[in-house]
């Protein structure tokens, strides 16, 4: 199997164009398949190019990270002040680095400076972090898309991202303001191509990537990161736990095109030495702030996880499977008492409404199985998600929700009216569903279906899930194939919404199969190279590219000639009815038994009948 | 890629039974896999060992062919014949060989005992056949198990497939009876184990092989066959067009477990030289009875695809995209006459009610593409196959419906519905269907998205689609990458409809994987290899497949054991309510305390927040 990028993937006829904007500023990028022209019976007929939406971004080098895109929309608005950040200490690398240093990690003193086995620092670090300007002593107020959307404002982020959804400026604002849509947007995250998440736009995919304990280097993450985006990914979020955990973050956030999600829980974990009865509020707070100056875009926050519903979960056959989850759990019953990120959430809302982070309320109690579906542990945390995703409201904090994990097919429609209902039409985010328990080493396709179900029954995001789920980490070969099985199940939930534009991209391809335009159908597939690796193991040869058959029957037989000739007879004639058509057969019968069937007969799909 | 057979699938816990039926002689197969202890608070806990569904069979030695398990059973019901079959002619192996051995097509006389380029004949080839027997000089009767349900009886066939489905005969036969069930068993496919297609039981799985014009041996055929039973292939279709068609099929049906289908019109055609308008009735049904003779189980007959509906595809964007509805649509134009598929439509009948082979009723103007489902053509054709289950139905003969295709996830539903209405409940076969047409490479998801959807809305059996689909012909891997992605796509729907016994799978390797008993969760698993595989990327060592951690966590943090410990507490207690358990926490909070919580943690999915 085909591991790698080749060159093709980007061809003459497939490659990254820029669409300018209002205001001109604003230049979107897209990938633009020109297609050649198709036979006419007057002489070749020009195709429309094709443009999809693009999320590889501009390309960046590593060391350097990306352009500052969104910088002067950000200080245009006036609303933001420079300051001095927190300073980042060894034990933000874990304790690993703590201990690499000779420091307790209780020592809150900058050191790294000289510390040769720490990856160099990203150039970028030394810009100073940006945050609400308080006005005249007040309150600071909230920087975020919610806030401008209610107040009426079209952001340029909002252009932005409407132009790549091919809609109105005025539907992205009015799906903000309502809280049915987010655009993740940290103002210290200027890298960023502005995007939005909600159930009346295209259905998006996130990549998780992150380093663990034991394996994974830095350039390494950032070398999934810009394969995840390369496929495809709309968000990415950093799931590391292991050893330089700041480090990972701020290389992957300075050359990240798309919005970074980060779980803080997982960090704060890593300060306490893994001991979460060892966390506070002051200790995650002090996280959230570290995260928030690097520019994370939303955080995963389980606020849902409250003590009374711990017991809830007794009788599953798989408890609790969310690690933030069980940290939470873990805490609440070694301390007896009610979860803090619930406890102390508005005061979360005060520093996210700051940086405009979004909330992600994640799913503590999510099903690990499909016998664990949609049962009272998860509905109850559920419920509490609806209750707080009003409190962040109320601080202008966007929010989405996340979702399961197992669900068996009858009971994902039921999920998403449940979750609508229960958390105001806030958009979700789902991990899947599986829709069955029994294939590991294929969940990339157990929870595709489920993804694709729940995402045409109104789900803004899906998480992907890699073949390697439940086994192990995955590699960049499971990134190709998580992300593209995602991306199969976004655009089948697109088409099935009826997302203007998702069937121009399906109706172009089927119209080069059917012309046998073949390098016009590998410019259109979504994975260009594995269609043309797949043909070319049959016919190799070029001209097979531009012959009229392929290798299922073979050049003497075709299904698909006949329906051409058919039709060309029609047009010929100026036939326009059915009726008409129909009496014109008899002509066309006499004219098929002259020239013979054999040259107007070609191929079908292989395993069909 | 690991494309081959490990020695690890067959594992001493993962092994082939056979249960005892009723009458004593049925002996049906199933894997069992038998399970490792639970732990438990006073000493292991036994788990039951699961059965699964078995089709690979017994296993043959491809020169000789299985045990005839069901000769006995046909014999028994005295309403057989043996009979000097048509004599096999060179033009059987299509025109290769008969131009190879020097005679012209036309030849009828068999010539082939001396050709050594010709693979050797099968010994089994030397049985004479079996038809049904003319009681008194009266017309033959029908022997197929719709005659003998419609009677009342129970057939020994209907008996072992009611065992491995785990449901009563005497549903089965009901649903025989109605129509809404068959089970394919030519009387001259002795070998084959019997199986029941119908919504009331499990969904089910087809794999296409065959020969085409340029590759494939016969060898290789047998090897695709027992790799797909292997995987779970629950009927298999011989789509051979190329060299040695009869001989190959001869293998295969000799070496078969499961039903065999075919398309006779391929093999029609290779005898006029490819040629659509050379087809003439008579050569199709010396085609048909060949075949029957030879032992195949159901016949793809496109007699829906009647000359006036060939107009209503002109304006599709992919016209016709099935090969056997493009060679009749070709015919009827080419003579201007109605479909002699149609118009012999009883005849036929009566030769395959003497045979017990049941039609499947090709879809031949099926949707090629998302813009053209469930649109006239589609639709009128489909009246049609209603309108000729009927004449089926009255000589007794079984009949499926052939479904399509590509079809957008919004049209899934509302396809079964106008499938059942207009046919009559008889059951459905569908190709996929694919939800989009623009991942070519990856269209066993595509279309697993698409199987799995109508699986759950009543459709009986899903045609598999490989990677390949639309751009070559599958190799061995891609047959395993379609069978996996179908089998899991039927066991969502199974899941889904609530089939008694589906859960219990998926229950059974949930608590594996929630208690780490990893030997148990590879040997549940749809594909052991692959997920023992994956797994030992990141921890191969054997000690880390007892150890109560995973490679995603690491063996310091784990989300699963606080639920364990949760759930642990409360039964030593003896709570059983909500509140009960609750209270407890206060005195567990201490404990948690006492014990530090590192010792009480474990990993969660790898992909999960």
């Amino acid at each position: 199997m085909d591991t790698g990028l080749k060159g093709a993937f980007v061809s003459p006829n497939r490659r990254k164009v820029y669409v300018e904007g209002d205001p001109p500023g604003i230049r979107v990028p897209f990938t633009e398949i020109a297609l050649s022209d198709s036979p006419g019976r007057w002489g070749p007929v020009p195709n429309e190019s094709v443009r999809l939406y693009d999320t590889s971004g501009p390309g960046s080098d590593p060391e350097v990270g990306l352009p500052l895109l969104r910088r002067d929309w950000v200080f245009g608005r006036e609303d933001v002040e420079e300051y001095d950040g927190r300073a980042v200490t060894p034990r933000d690398d874990g304790r690993a680095a703590a201990r690499r240093l000779g420091r307790p990690s209780e020592d809150g003193t900058s050191g790294n400076g000289t510390d040769e086995a720490r990856p160099a620092m990203m150039s970028g670090i030394d810009r100073r972090p940006l945050r609400a300007a308080r006005s005249m002593g007040a309150a600071r107020p909230a920087v975020t898309q919610l806030h401008y959307a209610r107040r009426g404002e079209i952001t340029a982020e909002m252009r932005f991202a409407a132009l790549r959804e091919g809609v109105a400026p005025e539907l992205v604002r009015d799906e903000i303001a309502s809280g049915r849509a987010i655009l993740p947007a940290n103002v210290n995250h200027p890298e960023s191509e502005p995007m939005v998440i909600g159930q009346r736009f295209l259905v998006k995919v996130n990549a998780n990537i992150g380093n663990s304990a034991v394996t994974s280097s830095v350039a390494e993450e950032v070398d999934k990161l810009q394969w995840a985006t390369r496929w495809g990914a709309d968000t990415v979020m950093d799931l590391s736990t292991g050893p330089d955990i700041h480090t990972t973050r701020e290389w992957i956030i300075r050359n990240s095109p798309v919005p970074i999600g980060t779980v803080p829980i997982y960090q704060a974990l890593e300060k306490t030495d893994g001991r979460p009865e060892e966390l506070t509020w002051e200790l995650y707070r002090e996280t959230l702030i570290e995260q928030a100056e690097q520019g994370v875009d939303y955080f995963t926050v389980h606020a849902g996880v409250l003590l009374r519903y711990v017991p809830l979960t007794v009788a599953r056959v798989t408890g609790i499977v969310s690690r933030g989850g069980s940290i939470m759990a873990a805490w609440c019953l070694a301390h007896h008492k009610e979860n803090f990120l619930y406890t102390h959430f508005a005061e979360m809302c005060e520093i996210m409404a700051s940086y405009d982070i979004a909330f992600s309320l994640g799913d503590g109690l999510r099903p690990g199985s499909v016998a664990d579906a949609n049962d009272e542990a998860q509905l109850a945390e559920l419920r509490t998600l609806g209750e707080v995703t009003q409190v962040a409201w109320r601080h202008d904090v966007q929010v989405m929700i996340e979702g399961p994990g197992h669900v068996p097919l009858h009971k994902v429609a039921e999920n998403v009216t449940l979750q609508q209902e229960l958390c105001h039409q806030a958009p979700f985010y789902t991990l899947g569903p599986l829709t069955t328990d029994v294939a590991p080493g294929y969940d990339h396709i157990t929870s595709a279906i489920g993804a694709a179900v729940i995402g045409m029954h109104g789900t803004a995001m899906l998480c992907y899930v890699t073949p390697k789920e439940h086994l192990g980490l995955p590699n960049r070969d499971d990134v190709r194939q998580g992300m593209i099985a995602y991306k199969i199940a976004a655009h089948a939930a697109d088409l099935a919404k009826g997302h203007s534009g998702a069937q121009a991209w399906d109706d172009a391809l089927s119209k080069a199969r059917f012309e046998f335009r073949w390098e016009d159908q590998f410019n259109l597939s979504m994975d260009p190279d594995t269609a043309q690796g797949f043909h070319d193991e049959t016919l190799p040869a070029a001209p097979a590219k531009t012959a009229h058959f392929c290798s299922m029957c073979g050049p003497k037989f075709c299904s698909m000639r006949i329906s051409q000739d058919v039709r060309d007879y029609a047009q010929s004639k100026g036939l326009a009815t059915d009726t008409a058509i129909s009496q014109g057969m008899v002509e066309k019968a006499s004219e098929f038994r002259q020239s013979g069937t054999e040259a107007y007969l070609r191929p079908d799909g292989l395993t069909g009948t």
